[in-house]
């Protein structure tokens, strides 16, 4: 048996060194703090720091019935754990010796350990005086930060929705809930947020980067509205303001953003989602008339899925335009689809899609041309127009070229997308949490209560890394609305490549967060009442809408091939080719064993290592995939067979510099604040996003032996410490959101 | 340049060479079979032969212009490459040679490497003569295979579903929607399918297997039927077959089967759901009335998410059962809850759960109980019955034993929730496939006609591994069910533990592949008339009800732990405990790096490497747990602490468990099979699902150095490459489910 009769001076320590040595994951750096404290503490002598000192040996560490003693020592004296100290395991200390001071040394080590109640309050057979959270956070602060510059906005938006025309319903009819959904898209248009984004003169501020915080805010509403004010405003409004000139816009545009003119947006075709330069529809010139006919030629090769097709009094339509007899490509026409009376014109054919999985307030119909006439003014005109004598002009010549400009004028709508995706998993979370940190099952035997479902690891596990995720999306999707809407840098094609990757991770995130959401709820989250069913279905079709993710990611690769240099959404190859002849070199330096086996804290929770491995995966795959590719063309492959053959390696640096990009940008932001302790939490959250990433393609690393196994274990064991750490604060993270109140309507949050 | 007049001899072996120099798959045994088959072919001279095989070399592979010029040559012969010859690479050679016979030798390359058109048709610039589908396999046969035993059953019973009060429909309405599945259930009691698994003295066959069989069958005509029919036949009526006696028996059961009696199962609790002990409702017996009374206590102890709670007259009550001031655990109670006009009856309340994501055809419901009476007879006894002189006795003495025993029973249903997963999924992917395979998209701009989406990798990997292991899951929930449904076997831990696991993964399984079903139908997908929006909302839930998956797959591991001595569901951690002081030993032989880099195709798809990679795989994480619990231990740290440390853990080996279990059950089965075409098929299907496994957690193996990174990589392309070699049978694979006509009524399968 081993004395339990401690000195004061060790006896203060022992609730540290129990909790220290109970796991094993301390590493090099962590001794390091605990030794340097030890070594000034002077209220210890030198025997006392000796015997202490050798208790911190990784390689001789303390017998298992001195671990034990230590336990005992704390139950005996009957002290209380009370988690709402400012410094709990230093106050139980201070308490175990009757101390009247707390040791500064104690409080220096607890902080830099990052060790916190949840982590040992059950290790100690004390009663434990529990608090669901720490008041160390605000979230009013988080959610000013995350505002930005639109917090005035926002603000104001907030408050706007407070009204019972927003409130949540179970809306089972579609005409109901479609109704319901167009009374609110129009009440939001009469308040000026359609034309949030238009310019002055039509109703506007011009502010896009409003448009999309307000946008997503639209999601704690519901996600039929969002759909629905994207298509009204940002797809047939914007194609107007995008595509079409000044008599379009004096004409139409104010008409939009007030919803006194409702449209559609009809791009896709039943045969022809993802490949928009295939459509079929045909807009033929006839110069007797001076107008267009616009006609579907065949099955399939009616608009579908149009959002707003059956409210609608027009349509933006997409179809092949033909000019004495030769065809100019993709263009964009003015169609009036009802009169007055909202009878169908003639030659229209509209019908209604039905029920979905999901956004059912959306009036999503088929509609069919047959040979219908517009004047020659309804072509949206501001990339090609037909002059009065009748012939067909574009400033830009290249008919690809000028195809991808008019496509990347939409890509405002792409980053709103992938917006509401992250809206729909703030609010999936903030549920989530609020129902684990009210919800109690199983227990010790010993205690009457049961813990809180947030006080398991598993749980933790589940929505921690998501809540990380969604302050890092926030602050990429803010930062890529900004570069999108900057006027000043005309050439786009490198943040359409971005976002088409960006909005790829993102809805995918979503969906699979929602998705941990509804399990982590259980039966609770099943039922429609409490509103994870409904994002569910609803954000489930934004991995497909405004392009289907797995054509998008490899657009993205493609483009990051060809360096950007490539027309984005070009289906040819020729650019990526181009670069491809020219010499290929990427001078990666081998990684250093030393370095893919270290894992000390301090070098994992580094930013610099995370952005060190994203770019390291981000260089490789592309330069391998280059590499797979030229290959395949030297043997004289066809370039579409090589391309088919590197599919899955398209995906994969499409999804990496995604990945990088996004971490790049959120620690751009954060580093920015001026307020040290919420850069550090913000710190905190990015470090377990980066990780977290890192290990979910822990196989590549591996495989690339960038990792090696120990330090592949040492990431997964982190991921898990920091999703413990952050459990005090994860109540503030998610009311960092700011979802209102007024939305967050869900019976288990309450 | 180099000479571009082969040989005839050589000429032949030209599109072979091709082929095979455009890839770098082959490995060393594929390279074998080719010199092999060159130095038997006596139509070659000798230098022909050594020509041949200088091109055979790895580490100096014809250079790319020799490739170049092959390519040529097969374009400037203007020959055809016809998919659906027998042997379509033969053929063409036999074309280009213009020879009369097909050289056999060629047709044994092309058979031994199992290379097919979707491997190379893209690699010549000749004319394709596409093809949908091989006619190697048939689907008639696959099904009779997966139907086993109950073939006739299921034949009868798919007949028996041919009517318009089986079609699908919309309907949106609660009330209507219930009342129709209800009807549905209706008539299946009247046809005697309801009471199948009971004794025949009450209408059945006693054959719970059979059961399973049609039970997943009901997901293809709703799931709300199947959760419905589980509920009243199962749950309700398998409640009195399995936990009451003889007078319960003539009493209710074969009324039960018949729906003449219509009861629910009333378990759940608000405040208690995975926690089943700690339920709070009361059944006290009442001696002065010889009543037992059943009693909700405080707010949350109500019953919750209670299916046909809104239908039943009866429901089979979980309570604490009281006697004499005794609290003698849980018990199953009959209790009336509504008269023949269905009015409740006094003391109950029942309020409708309302809208849920999915399963709306099914009446979930809240109970309360206030001080409801029903007779001391209404007690289901078979485990523990109170006497006619008012004390209670049980056979099993043990509180905890008798629990988890009358749990137990309960097993059959979590098989069925299983099975109908699975039926979700082949469903999805049934239509996901057929579409695949009328959709056309993107294209090499030379063809007129676009790609079906079926041709793309991405496409093939997304569908391809999940219909392997919809085969795999087929065959062990088959064998599992046989195995619980088995008298002569009664105890029945083993399987309970196992049971837990398997859930788990293919009810995840399902979700994740419907998901992947649903956005490779893009927005056809998400609408409600294909189905899969449908089957999305109601497999959703399974991974919550009979036990959520994450506590499930903890109990499995702990089931694992204390080698299935553990009681199931036994939240005390004393068998492992117990256990693991015991000697801990498994002497797993160190890997031998020359076996972790080994990535020879041979190696690769043998079994038994998949099975050895399995065993380690859960033998490690046994013994690391163990090991990790036991120094947790040692140190004084308390139990329920230690488990909750080693969470994650304890779901890695109960994961591992089942895969390993599922695996070995399918290898078992298609091992048996007479018809070696088919079962070279299975065997490749297993193959397929093995490796995806591995691949799914080649994080794992890379970290423990059981494969290293060059054999991860070859694992990933295998993966790819059996999803290919499996195109041409893809719809003959997913035909093979059996899913009938009449419930395959998604428009995108037409």
């Amino acid at each position: 048996m081993i004395a339990t009769d401690y000195s004061i001076g060790i006896l203060q320590y022992i609730p540290f060194f129990y909790v220290i040595w109970s796991d094993d994951l301390l590493s090099a750096s962590e001794i390091s703090v605990v030794q340097k404290v030890i070594q000034l503490d002077t209220s210890l002598n030198a025997d006392e720091k000796h015997q202490l000192l050798r208790w911190l040996k990784r390689d001789a560490p303390p017998f298992d019935d001195e671990i034990k003693n230590w336990k005992q020592t704390i139950a005996n004296s009957k002290v209380k754990l009370i988690e709402s100290d400012t410094y709990p395991l230093s106050s139980l200390s201070q308490r175990l010796v009757n101390g009247e001071n707390l040791n500064d040394h104690l409080k220096h080590i607890e902080v830099h350990l990052g060790i916190q109640p949840n982590h040992y309050n059950h290790l100690f057979d004390v009663e434990v005086v529990h608090e669901k959270t720490s008041d160390e956070y605000e979230a009013n602060i988080l959610d000013e930060i995350l505002k930005g510059e639109h917090a005035n906005v926002v603000d104001d938006f907030r408050c706007f929705l407070d009204k019972p025309d927003f409130s949540w319903q179970v809306l089972r009819h579609k005409e109901d809930f479609r109704n319901r959904v167009l009374h609110q898209v129009q009440l939001l248009g009469e308040a000026g947020y359609g034309a949030l984004a238009y310019p002055a003169e039509y109703g506007g501020t011009g502010n896009m980067p409003a448009y999309a915080a307000i946008f997503e805010h639209l999601m704690f509403v519901d996600g039929s509205l969002a759909v629905k004010f994207g298509v009204q405003f940002g797809l047939f409004g914007g194609s107007i303001q995008k595509l079409g000139t000044k008599k379009h816009h004096d004409q139409y545009l104010a008409q939009a953003g007030e919803t006194k003119l409702l449209g559609c947006f009809a791009m896709t075709e039943t045969g022809h989602g993802s490949n928009v330069r295939g459509i079929k529809t045909t807009a033929t010139y006839e110069k007797s008339s001076d107008s267009i006919i616009i006609h579907t030629p065949g099955k399939n090769d009616n608009k579908e899925y149009i959002g707003n097709a059956l409210h609608s009094k027009m349509a933006t339509v997409f179809a092949q335009l033909i000019v004495n007899g030769k065809n100019e490509g993709v263009h964009a026409i003015l169609v009036p689809l009802r009169n007055e009376n909202h009878d169908t014109l003639k030659g229209i054919t509209v019908e209604d899609n039905g029920y979905k999985l999901g956004l059912n307030g959306v009036d999503n119909g088929k509609i069919w041309f047959n040979n219908v006439k517009v004047p020659r003014q309804n072509l949206l005109d501001k990339y090609g127009e037909i002059r009065d004598d009748g012939t067909y002009f574009s400033s830009i010549k290249n008919p690809n070229k000028r195809f991808f400009t008019m496509l990347g004028t939409l890509v405002g709508g792409r980053i709103c997308v992938a917006r509401g995706a992250l809206g729909g998993s703030k609010m999936a979370l903030s549920i989530a949490v609020k129902y684990a940190l009210d919800r109690r099952q199983f227990n010790d035997n010993v205690k009457v209560q049961e813990d809180l479902i947030m006080d398991y690891p598993t749980h933790q596990l589940r929505l921690t890394p998501a809540i990380a995720g969604a302050y890092v999306y926030h602050f990429t999707l803010e930062e890529m609305m900004k570069r999108y809407s900057d006027d000043s840098q005309p050439d786009k094609r490198k943040i359409e490549t971005q976002v088409a990757g960006l909005k790829s991770i993102i809805t995918w995130f979503a969906n699979e967060t929602i998705q941990e959401c509804r399990e982590a709820c259980g039966g609770k989250g099943y039922l429609l009442e409490n509103r994870i069913a409904d994002l569910k279905g609803d954000v489930d079709i934004f991995t497909t809408f405004e392009g289907d993710n797995t054509v998008l990611l490899q657009l993205a690769a493609k483009g990051i091939l060809s360096d950007f240099r490539a027309e984005f959404n070009s289906a040819g190859f020729a650019s990526v080719l181009k670069l491809l002849q020219t010499q290929l070199s990427d001078k990666l330096t081998a990684i250093n064993p030393l370095y893919s086996n270290k894992v000390d804290a301090k070098h994992l929770y580094n930013p610099k290592f995370h952005k060190h491995a994203f770019d390291y995966r981000t260089r490789r795959l592309t330069y391998s995939l280059a590499m797979r590719i030229r290959n395949y063309i030297k043997k004289g492959i066809p370039s579409y067979q090589a391309f088919l053959k590197v599919q899955t390696h398209l995906l994969a640096l499409g999804k990496a510099y995604s990945v990088e990009l996004a971490y790049n940008i959120f620690c751009d932001h954060y580093q920015q604040l001026e307020d040290l302790k919420y850069r550090a939490l913000l710190e905190k959250v990015g470090c377990l996003y980066a990780l977290d990433q890192i290990n979910q393609d822990a196989k590549w690393f591996l495989e690339q032996g960038y990792v090696g196994g120990t330090k592949s274990k040492a990431i997964r064991q982190r991921v898990e410490r920091l999703s413990t750490e952050l459990r005090p604060h994860i109540e503030v993270l998610v009311d960092g959101f700011g979802i209102p109140e007024h939305c967050l309507t869900a019976p288990i949050t309450k």
